[in-house]
C-alpha cells in the first residue's frame, strides 16, 4: 500500500509520466528493453544488494566477484552480447557493484594500443577469461601528469626483453582497480629506455600472478590498497616490479614499435588514441554521475512527500517538508540540473560520435574542441552533481545519514568522480587554454570551432528584461549566460596579457590568473548547459505535458544559476539589480510550480526499489517500517562481546533492582 | 627524517609557533597541562586508533565501550577529575572515539531537570556506573519538532505510575546513542496525560534493560539502528515502549510535579533549562566542528606541501602544488577560517559564560539574543566549517579519497554536525526571526540588544575604497559586511510587511520569504565573525609575528568572504564593479603572502601523529611510505574466498604458460 501523502502526489500530475521516462530513454522500445534487463537482473537471487549497507569491505568484494562471474553466464543464457541493445543497461541494473571492470579497459587499451598481432593474442584470452587484466598507469607519487610517471622499462638486445621497475617507491603503481586481489595481467605504463636514451611512456603488458595458483609472479609485489571511502567492492591495487622481464612482442607496438636490433620506430597517428581517453571522461557521465544525481532526487523528493515536521499554519496537521520553500529551494534545483545535464549529455554523446566518424576518416579538425568540451564538462557535471547529491542528503535530515537511506553511499560513490579521468582543476584549466586561445582568434578576426563562435559576437550590452516574467524567455536568461562567459574569458585574456606585457612570465602569469580561468570555463560550461536545455525543450512536442513541465524545469536551471551567482551577472550591470530582483522573484515562484509535479517527475526516472536500495526512497513510501524492518537486521543487533568483557563487570555489585 | 619538502616550509617560518599555539590554548600554562593529557592518554595502548579504518562497526563499538571503560581507570590513576583544569582536553585526545557520552547527557539531564530527592538517589548510581543511561528524545517520525512526539505517559491514580508507550511506529524513539546496545536506563521524553487531559513533553526515567544480564525489560523492544555515515562507535538505537510502567517519582520533577492525586504542578522557572539546551549548541563547536577542520587543513596543507605534480616552470622539477594559486585558493581561505572560528568561538563561550551568571542572577534579558545567537553561528559555523573540510578532502586528490588520508572519515563525522542539535535551515529561521523582530524594534527607535544595534545605525551609502590597499583596511570590509547584513535584513522585513499588507497570510507570507530570510540570518553571523577577527587582531601584541600573520588570516577571510559572495556586496552598488577588482586583486594577492606561513599555520595547532591518524599528515611529510604501510595491513590483503570460489573455476583449463 501506497503512503497516502505519496500517492496524492502522484494524482496531481500534470504530464504523462511514462510519455517522460520514453523521453528520457530515447524511444518507448529503449524502455521496454531496459525494463526487460532490469527485471532479468533482479529476479535473480545472485545480484541481490539487500545485505549490502551491512557487509565489509572483503564481503562486498567477494561479492562484487561472485556477481561479475554469474553475469557471464546470465549474458550467455539471456543472449545479451557486448554489442546488442541490451547491454548498456546491465551496469546500470547492477548498480555498478560488479568486479572485472578493468578487465574490460585492459582490453579496450589493447584494441587501442595493440599491434593486429597482440589483438588476434591477447583478446581472445580475455574474452573467454582465460586471464583478468588490469591497468597500470596512476603511480603513488604521479597522476594527472603522466610525463612525470617514473616506472622504467629498459630495453635488453641480448634477450630481447624489456626488464620494467618501480625504481622508487614513489614509483609503485597505486590505485589500479582489480590490481589487489584479482588481476592475472596488467597493462603497465613506463619510461622506455632503449641504449640509454628515454622515448617516453609507453604500454607493456606484463604478468602479474601465477594462472595455476595466483601466487604473485617472481619481482612483483602486489596487494590492496585498503579501505576507501567507496568503492569497498573494487580491489583497487599496488604494484612494485623489481627486474620484471617480459619479451619484445609485449609492448604494445600499434603506434610505436621497438625493433630486434633496438631501433625506435613511431608509426601511424595516436590522435585517435588521445580522442579515445577523451571519450572516456563523455562516457562515464551517465551511469557514475547522473544515475546517481537521479537516484538521490528521487529519495529526497519522495522522503520530502512522506515526511511531516512543524505546522506551516497553526491549529492544522504538521506539513510534508516539501512545503517548506527552503525544501523546495534545496531539491528543485537539483532536479532541474539532473534534467539539464540528461540533455547536454545526449548532445555531447551525438557531438562524440560524429567526432568519432570524422577521426576515422583521417579528419582530426574537431580534436580540439572535443577535448576541450570533455574536460570542461566532466569538471562541471561531476562537481555539479556530486554537490546536489549532497544537498539531497543533508535535505533529509537524520535519515538521510543512516547508510539505509542509500543517500550516503550515492555521495561518496559519486565524489570519486570529481577526482578520477582527470582532476576537475585540471580539467577546467585546458579547457580554459583552449578558450583563451579561441577568443585571441575571434577577435582577431580568425574562424574558430562552432562552439565558441560566441566569442566573436561578445559586445558590451543590457539585459532588456522590463518584468519578471521577461526571465521566463529563454532569449533573455541565454543570453545573459552568454554575456558572462564572454565577459569572464575577455578579462581574464586581458589579466594575462597584461601581466605578460608588464614583464611577468608566461607561466607565472598563467599560474596567477588561474581562478580566474577556472571560473570562465565554468561560465562557458553553464552557458552551453542553459543553451542546450532551451533549444532542447523547444523542439519537444507540446503534447502529453511535457514540453510545458521541461519549460518549467529549463527556467528554474536558468534562473537558479543566476540567483546562486549574482555577482557574475551583477558585475558590469548587465542584469541590473532592479532585474535581479526580478530574477528572485521569477525563481521563487518557479519553485512552487514545480513543487506540484516533483514527485512525478523523479518517478520517470524509472528506479526500481532494488535499484534505489533505499529506505526512504521506495515507490510505496513507507519509509518508517522499512527503516525499522532494515535496521534489525544488521550485524549490530546480535550480541556483542562488549557486554561480557567490559559492561558486565562494570555493572557488577548493582542493586538488583533501583 | 622528515620530508625536506616540508622541512623548509618551517625554516622560513614569519612567527613563533609556539607562542601561537599558547594563543590559541588560552596560555602557555594551558598548553602544558592539554600535551601532558595527550601524552598520558596516547602512550596507552588501550588508547590506540591504530586499526581504526579496517575495523567494522562491530568492532568500533566493542572499542569505544573499551575506552571508555579504561578511562574511568585511567581518570583515578591520573588524578584527572571531571571539574579539573584536564578534563575538557580528555575527549580531544581520544578523537572522540569513546562510548559513555550520552551517559553524560542522561546524568545532566537529571541535574538539570530532577528534583533535588531525584538528584540525590540518580546521580550517585550514575557516576559509579552502577547503571549506564541514555537520552531519548529524538523519534522516528519527529525531529526537530518537539510538541509533534507521539510518546504517551499516563498517570494512572491507582498504581501511582505512569504507564508509558510508543502507539505508532512514527513514536518509536529513534538515534539516541548508547541505546541500541549499552544503557540499562534512559530518559523517555512523552505526551503527558492526566485524567484524559494532555500537559504536553515531560521528561520520565525509565529501566530498558536488566541489570543482571542485560537482557531487555518486559514491555521494551529496544536494538541498534545499524550503519550511519559516521559514528560506527556509537550504538544509536530504537526503543519501543509498550505499557511499561514506572513509578511517580520518575517524572523529572524540578519544574513540574504530578502530585498522588493527579493535580499538575508546574514550579520554578524553566528559562535556565531552555538555556542549557541553547548552550549545548556552542558547547560542541570546539571539539565537534573547529577540531576536525584544524585536522583536515593540517592534513592538506602538509601533505600540498609534499606533494609535487606537473611543472610550473619548463625545465625545472615539478612543482610542489602548495605553489599553485588555484590550491592556495582552495586551502588557504579554509585555514584563515579555522582561526576565525576559533576567535568567534571564544567570543561566544565568553558572552555564554556570562549569560549563565546573569541568569542565575535571575536576568533572563539576554535570553533572545543568545538563543538566536547560538542557533545561527551553530548552523553557519557547521555549515561552513564541513563544506571546508570536503575541500581539504578533494584538494588531495586520490590519496585524500583513500580512508587512510584520515579525511573521509572527518568529513562523514563533521557532517553530522549540520544536523544534530537543530537542522541548520530551521536554526537559521529562528535567528531571523530574531533580526526581523530586532529591525522593527530599531526602526522604531526602541532599544534593541547589543549585538544587534547596528541594524539601527543602517543607512545608504557607498564603499570608500580607493585602491586594493584599502581593502586591507578592516574598517573598510567589516563596513561592507555590516551593510549587507542591514540590506539583506531591511529588504526582507519589507517583503514580507508588503505580503501580508497585501493580504497574505502571516505564516504563508514567512513561507514565501524563508529564503532570503536564511541569507539574512547568514550574512549577520558572517558580519559578527568578521567584526569579531577584527577586533581580535586589534588587541594581539605585536610581538613575535603574531599580529601581523593573523592580521593577514584575517583580511584573507574577510575577502574571500566578498569574493565568494560578489552579489551581495555588488547588488545596491555598495561595492562598484570597478572596487570588486581590487578586492579580488588583493584577494589573489594575499594568497601568494599566506602560502609562505602555510605549514607553520597549522604546525600551531599541535596536532601529534596519533591524534590526526593521517598517512598524508604526519609531521615529518613521510606520506608515501606511510600509505604503503598502512595498506598492508589492511584486512584486504588477506586471502579472500572469492579466488577458491569463483576465480580458479574461472581460470581453469587456462594455458599455464601465455
Amino acid at each position: 500500500s501506497v503512503n497516502p501523502d505519496l500517492a496524492s502526489e502522484r494524482q496531481t500530475a500534470s504530464f504523462s509520466v511514462e510519455k517522460l521516462t520514453a523521453l528520457l530513454d530515447g524511444g518507448a522500445e529503449k524502455t521496454r528493453i531496459r525494463r526487460a534487463v532490469v527485471e532479468a537482473i533482479e529476479s535473480d537471487p545472485v545480484f541481490s544488494r539487500e545485505n549490502q549497507y551491512f557487509q565489509t569491505q572483503n564481503e562486498r568484494y567477494e561479492a562484487a566477484v561472485r556477481k561479475a562471474v554469474h553475469l557471464l553466464k546470465k549474458m550467455d543464457e539471456m543472449g545479451w552480447t557486448e554489442n546488442g541493445p541490451e547491454y548498456k543497461y546491465i551496469y546500470r541494473a547492477l548498480s555498478g557493484d560488479v568486479a572485472f571492470l578493468l578487465h574490460r579497459v585492459f582490453m579496450r587499451s589493447i584494441s587501442v594500443l595493440g599491434s593486429e598481432k597482440q589483438v588476434a593474442k591477447w583478446i581472445p584470452l580475455a574474452t573467454q577469461h582465460k586471464l583478468i587484466g588490469s591497468y597500470a598507469q596512476t603511480e603513488l607519487g604521479h597522476g594527472t601528469y603522466l610525463q612525470g610517471l617514473e616506472t622504467t622499462a629498459v630495453f635488453d638486445i641480448s634477450t630481447q626483453e624489456f626488464i620494467l621497475n618501480t625504481p622508487k617507491i614513489s614509483a609503485m603503481k597505486w590505485w589500479p582497480g582489480e590490481m589487489g586481489r584479482s588481476a592475472t595481467h596488467t597493462v603497465v605504463f613506463a619510461q622506455l629506455y632503449i641504449h640509454g636514451k628515454c622515448y617516453g611512456i609507453h604500454p607493456f603488458i606484463v604478468q602479474i600472478r601465477s594462472l595455476q595458483d595466483h601466487s604473485l609472479c617472481p619481482g612483483i609485489t602486489a596487494g590492496d590498497i585498503g579501505p576507501k571511502m567507496n568503492f569497498e567492492h573494487t580491489d583497487n591495487g599496488y604494484l612494485m616490479l623489481k627486474n620484471v622481464r617480459v619479451p619484445r612482442e609485449n609492448m604494445l607496438s600499434k603506434f610505436c614499435e621497438v625493433r630486434p636490433d633496438g631501433t625506435y620506430v613511431r608509426q601511424g597517428s595516436q590522435q585517435i588514441n588521445y580522442f579515445t581517453m577523451t571519450t572516456v571522461r563523455i562516457s562515464l557521465l551517465s551511469d557514475e554521475v547522473l544515475t546517481p544525481l537521479m537516484k538521490a532526487c528521487t529519495i529526497a523528493i519522495r522522503y520530502s512527500a512522506v515526511r511531516r515536521q512543524s505546522k506551516l499554519q497553526p491549529g492544522e496537521q504538521e506539513a510534508k517538508i516539501l512545503d517548506y520553500q527552503t525544501q523546495q529551494e534545496k531539491l528543485l534545483p537539483q532536479l532541474a540540473a539532473a534534467y539539464a545535464y540528461h540533455f547536454i549529455n545526449d548532445y555531447l554523446q551525438e557531438l562524440f560520435d560524429r567526432g568519432y566518424r570524422e577521426i576515422q576518416r583521417k579528419n582530426f579538425d574537431m580534436l580540439p574542441e572535443l577535448h576541450a568540451l570533455s574536460s570542461g564538462f566532466k569538471a562541471v557535471i561531476t562537481h555539479h552533481c556530486t554537490a546536489a547529491v549532497e544537498i539531497c542528503l543533508r535535505a533529509c535530515g537524520g535519515h538521510g545519514y543512516s547508510l539505509l537511506s542509500g543517500l550516503p553511499s550515492l555521495y561518496t560513490k559519486i565524489l570519486a568522480s570529481c577526482i578520477y579521468e582527470g582532476e576537475n582543476t585540471i580539467l577546467l584549466l585546458q579547457t580554459a587554454r583552449f578558450l583563451i586561445k579561441c577568443f585571441m582568434a575571434a577577435s582577431a578576426g580568425q574562424p574558430v570551432p562552432p562552439s565558441v563562435t560566441y566569442l566573436a559576437a561578445g559586445k558590451p550590452g543590457k539585459c532588456p528584461a522590463k518584468s519578471k516574467l521577461d526571465f521566463l524567455s529563454p532569449d533573455i536568461y541565454t543570453e545573459a549566460y552568454q554575456h558572462v562567459a564572454v565577459r569572464l574569458i575577455s578579462s581574464t585574456a586581458s589579466k594575462l596579457q597584461d601581466l605578460i606585457q608588464s614583464g611577468v612570465k608566461k607561466y607565472d602569469a598563467w599560474n596567477q590568473c588561474t581562478v580566474q580561468l577556472v571560473q570562465a570555463a565554468k561560465a562557458h560550461c553553464h552557458y552551453i548547459t542553459v543553451k542546450n536545455f532551451a533549444e532542447t525543450v523547444e523542439k519537444l512536442e507540446p503534447k502529453a505535458g511535457i514540453q510545458r513541465i521541461m519549460k518549467h524545469l529549463c527556467d528554474l536551471f536558468a534562473l537558479h544559476g543566476i540567483f546562486s551567482n549574482t555577482g557574475a551577472f551583477l558585475h558590469d550591470g548587465y542584469i541590473s539589480a532592479a532585474q535581479m530582483d526580478m530574477v528572485t522573484a521569477s525563481y521563487l515562484d518557479l519553485l512552487a510550480v514545480i513543487r506540484k509535479d516533483a514527485v512525478p517527475l523523479v518517478d520517470a526516472f524509472d528506479f526500481t526499489d532494488k535499484c534505489l536500495n533505499s529506505a526512504l526512497g521506495s515507490y510505496d513510501g513507507q519509509v518508517y517500517p522499512r527503516l525499522y524492518e532494515w535496521a534489525q537486521k544488521s550485524p549490530t543487533n546480535k550480541m556483542s562481546p562488549a557486554y561480557e568483557k567490559y559492561l558486565k563487570p562494570l555493572l557488577h555489585n548493582t542493586l538488583s533492582k533501583l
